[in-house]
C-alpha cells in the first residue's frame, strides 16, 4: 500500500476565523485540536491525524491548499521526484513547519494552479475513544459530526491536462468522466482508496475551490446534516441527493465565508482493474444530479 | 369515532389510460383491481379498501373528485345534513353506482370548487397478506410499493372560506396554517386522522389539483422512489426534502399526465387540544421546504 | 372522534426515584415536567400534555395505573355509564386531584387486576417549538427522545375476558391475536388510534405490567436507541427487531428498576372494517420476533 | 497500492449444490456467472470479477479455499517468496487452471490449516450497468443483493501465530484483537482495505469456517436482510445489531448447508499509523454483540 494513502486534509480561507470555526465545530460538529495566530485546526471525530481542515484568516474565502497522507518517508522522495521529472518544482518542509503537527511535506504547484502537499508523519491524537473496550462513538457528539473527510472538488481550465497529471505522476486511478461532445473532459474522479473519488477536477478557473467533503454513514445523516443547517440558518445549496457520478449522495451547503461544503456518503468500491465510465455531455445533468437531471447555473458558477 | 375517518381516494383525469396504468403500476406499485371502459381502479399494497386511486381517461389531467371514508351508515345522513345545511346540495348514491365496489355515497361540491364524496362502506379485497400468520409483506412489490394514501393537496381562491368550510361543517382540525401579512390563509392543513394533514389547501383557482400523496414508512423510502424514478425516467420535480409545516419528509414528480404525485412519510401525531402552527407569509418558503428555504416558482404555478 | 383517543400515561413504580429519573431523563431522553415528594412527572418532547409518565417511589417496581385520554368532558360520562353497567365501579376524581396537571378522571380497576384512569383535559404544556414559523425539531434533545407514547403490554389470566371488556365496553378494536390450539387467547392487540395496537394483553398474572413502549419513527432510530443503552450500560434485552404481530419493529431494555421498556416503530393503519389477524400457538415464537422465531423464556417469565 | 488488494473469493462446501444455488442467488440474491460439473459461480450484483463465491458439491459443509485478489503479476512472485521464506511450499496455477476464469494464483495451506489463493487477474464481467451514461444501480436485483464480498471469519488454535503470519509474511495491518487474561490473542482482526477487517480469526478447531460475509451500504439493508431470511424460512442466527470490534453493524444467517452468513455495514477508515483496538477477555461479550453484551454459546462453536 505505497505511495499516495488518501486525502489528508485542506487549508481553506475564511475573513473572520471565529465565525467560521463556530461554524465547523458547532454546525458541522469537527473537534477543535489546535490554535495559532490566525489559524485553527480541525479535525473530524474519528480521525485520529491532527486536522484535516485548516482555516486561515485571509481578506476572502477559497483554498490555500490540499495535502495528501503518504504511506512512508521513502514514498515522498519518490514521488517528490516523479513531479521533479514532469517538470514541476517541489519545495521540502520540515515537519512542523507548515502547520502544527504537520509532518515532512513536500509541495509543489499542479498544473491546475492549486497547491498540493505530499505529506508523512503528522501527528496522530487519535479519535477521543480509549483504545481499550471502546464504546462506538464517543457521547459528546454535535451538529453534524462526520467521521472523517472524503473528497476535494476542484476547478481547472485544463481538465484533460490536471488528470493525466495526477493519473501518471501521483498514481491516481480515474473513475469516472464527463466527456464534451469535442471530447475533451468536462469533469474527471480519481482515487487511491478504492472509492469513486478522492479528488475530482471540474471546467473552471485555475486553482479554482468548488468543495470539500466530509463522509457520513447513511442517508439519514443527509438528512441530520440538513435538518442541522436549517436550524442554524445556514444556506442549503442542493438538498439530499443522488449524484449519478459515483452513485454517491450527498447535501450541499456554504460555510459563512462562502466556501461549499458536502456531506457525501455511498458510492462502491474500485478495483485497479475496472473500467471507468464515461458520461456524455448530454447526460452531464443527471451525472451530477440523478434525480432532477439539470444542474442550477449556480452550482457550476458559484465557486471559491 | 365518528364521522370522516380518512381520505379514501381520489379520481383523477389522465388522457393516456394505458400509460398512466403501466406507471401507477409498475413505477409507483399500486395494485390494479379493477379495470372498466375507460376507468381503472389501483390501490396501495397494504390498503383492504378496493381503491384509493381511480384514473378516468379524459382530454386533460387534473382532478376529477376526492373521497372521504366515512365510520358508519348513519354518519353518512348526520354530514350530509351538515352539508345541506350549510346550503349546499348533496346527492345520494347507492353502493356501486359511482364506481366499481364503492359504497353509499353523499356527493357535494364543495365551496373551492372540488367534488366531494363521503363514502361508507366500500367494498374490502384485502391487502394479500393471509390473516392467519401472515410475513410482514407480500414478496412481489414492484416500484415505489407505498402502503397507503396519505393526503391530498388543493388549490382554491379563498382558503379561508374553505377551511372554515372544512372545520365547522366536516369537523377537520386545523394543524397548521400559511396567514399572509394581510391576515387571510394563504395555505391550510387539516386532518381527522390525528396525522399533520388528510387534506391541505393552497391558494390558487378553484377546483384545483396540486398533489396527492402516498405514505411511506421512511426517509429511505424517499431516496428508493426517488431512484425509481430516475430509472424509470419520471420527472422529479423536488428532490427528498422536508417540509416545515407538518415536519415531514416528501419526493415530488409527475405521472405522465401531468399530475403531480408526492411519496410523504415522518410528521407528529395531532391531539384535539393541540393548538395549530402558524407560518409568517414572510417564512412559507421555510414552511414549505425547509431545506432549500424557497419555492421554485413552478412549485405554486404548475397544477391541474 | 369520540370516545378513548389514545393511550394517555403510565405511573410506573420505581424504588429509586433519583436513580429511574436520571435514566428516563438522560438516556430515554424525556423530558421531566413535575416533582413531588415521592412522584416526578415525565414527557416524551413532542408531547404537548404534561405528563405520559409518572414515576412513583415505592419499594418495588411494577405498573400503578394507565391512563387513557378521553375526546371530551361529556365521554367521560358516557364510558362510565358503560363501565359501571358491566358491573365495575368507577370512582370520579376532580382536576388535580390524582396528579400535577391532571384532568377529570373516571379511575377503576379491570378484570384484568389494572387500575385505569380515563381523563379528560389534562393540562398542556406545549412540545417546546414554538407555535410561530417553528423548527422541526428543539435542539437540545438527549438520549433517545422518542417523540411520544405509543402502546402498553399488561399481563393478566384471563385474555379473553379483558380483550372482551376493552372491546365492548371501551370500544376498543381487535388488530391481532394469538390464539392457542384450544382456542382461547394468548395475546391481543387492541386499538383506538387505527395503529396496530394501543394495548395488549398476554396471559399471565393479573396485574401483571409486561413494558411500556415509546414511538420513534424510524428503524435507524432503534438503532440510535440500542447504542445509547450500551454506552450508559443499561441492559438490552431484545436488539433492534421484527415483530410479526403488528408488522412494527422493536427494541426492548430495563430501566434501572426492572421495568421493561420498548422503542417502538413501524406498522400499519387499522380501519374499522379491517379483519383481524390471527396467530396460532405454534407460530407464537414469530409473532412476537418475526427473525428468530423464538422466545427467549425471560421475554415470557419477567415482568412486574 | 501493491500486494493484497482484497479479499476476493471464498471456495464453500455444499452437499446439494441445487439447493445451495438457489438460496444463494434467490435469497442472498448474489449473480450466477458459471457452472460446470460439481461447482457454481457466483458474485454480488456490483462486483466486477467472475465471482466471490464459488460452491462445491460436497459431502459436507466448510470451506475449500479462500483467495486474495494481488495487485499486479509480478507482486505474486513477491509474496509466494516471502511465503516460502516462512518455511511454507507454494504452488502456482495457471490462469483457468483452479476455476473458470481464475488467474495466475499461487496457492498454499497457512499455520492456521487454511487453504489460501493469491490470484492476480481474474476475468472480468463488469456489474450489469453500462460503461456509458449508467443507472445508480440495474433493475433486476431480488433478495438481500449485497454489492459485494467484505470479509471472511476463520477458526484457528493459534490465533497468535496466524496473527503474526497474516501481519509479517502477508503484510495485514492488525485492526483490534481480543486478548485473554494470560495474553494470548483470542481474536483478531486483519486489514489490507483499510476497512476495519478482511479477515479474522477466532480461537477454535484449525482450518474452522466461521462465516463469510458481504457488504451492505446501511443499517436499513440488514433490517431487509432479515425480513428477506423471514420470508424465504431461512434460519436466523443474531439478528441486525452492533459490533463492539469493528463498530459495524451486521446479521447472521446459515445457508441451507450450514455455513454461516453475515451481511456486513459500517466500520471506519484505518490508517496504516492508527493504534489497534484491544478487548480484555471480560469485555469479550460486548466486543462481538455491543447490545447484548454477551454471546450465545452456539455463535462460539457452530461452525465448519
Amino acid at each position: 500500500m505505497d505511495g499516495i494513502l488518501r486525502l489528508s486534509h485542506a487549508d481553506v480561507r475564511v475573513p473572520d476565523l471565529e465565525l467560521a470555526l463556530a461554524y465547523y465545530s458547532e454546525v458541522v460538529g469537527l473537534v477543535v485540536t489546535g490554535r495559532t495566530d490566525g489559524r485553527a485546526y480541525l479535525k473530524a471525530w474519528d480521525e485520529h491525524q491532527h486536522h484535516s481542515l485548516i482555516l486561515s484568516e485571509a481578506p476572502t474565502y477559497g483554498l490555500n491548499s490540499l495535502g495528501f497522507k503518504v504511506s512512508r518517508e521513502s514514498e515522498l522522495d519518490r514521488l517528490a521526484n516523479r513531479v521533479t521529472d514532469a517538470g514541476i518544482t517541489v519545495q521540502w518542509h520540515e515537519p512542523g513547519e507548515l502547520a502544527t503537527a504537520s509532518g515532512a511535506t513536500v509541495r509543489f504547484v499542479a498544473p491546475s494552479g492549486h497547491t498540493v502537499d505530499l505529506e508523512y508523519g503528522m501527528g496522530q491524537v487519535g479519535n477521543g475513544l480509549p483504545l481499550s473496550n471502546p464504546p462506538p462513538a464517543p457521547d459528546n457528539l454535535i451538529g453534524m459530526h462526520p467521521p472523517r473527510i472524503d473528497h476535494i472538488f476542484l476547478l481547472c481550465e485544463d481538465v484533460d491536462g490536471i488528470t493525466e497529471f495526477f493519473a501518471e505522476v501521483l498514481e491516481f486511478r480515474l473513475t469516472e468522466q464527463i466527456v464534451a461532445d469535442d471530447g475533451h473532459q468536462l469533469a474527471t474522479f480519481l482515487e487511491r482508496t478504492h472509492t469513486p473519488h478522492d479528488i475530482a477536477f471540474l471546467t473552471g478557473p485555475d486553482g479554482g475551490f468548488h468543495h470539500l467533503a466530509y463522509w457520513v454513514d447513511e442517508w439519514n445523516d443527509l438528512r441530520h446534516g440538513a435538518d442541522t443547517c436549517a436550524y442554524h440558518g445556514v444556506p442549503i445549496e442542493v438538498s439530499p441527493t443522488r449524484h449519478g457520478a459515483t452513485r454517491g449522495c450527498g447535501l450541499y451547503f456554504f460555510d459563512p465565508a462562502g466556501n461549499r461544503n458536502e456531506l457525501y456518503t455511498g458510492g462502491y468500491s474500485f478495483d485497479p482493474d475496472d473500467e471507468p465510465t464515461t458520461w456524455t455531455e448530454a447526460e452531464m445533468g443527471r451525472a451530477i444530479f440523478t434525480y432532477r437531471g439539470q444542474v442550477d447555473s449556480g452550482f457550476m458558477t458559484v465557486h471559491s
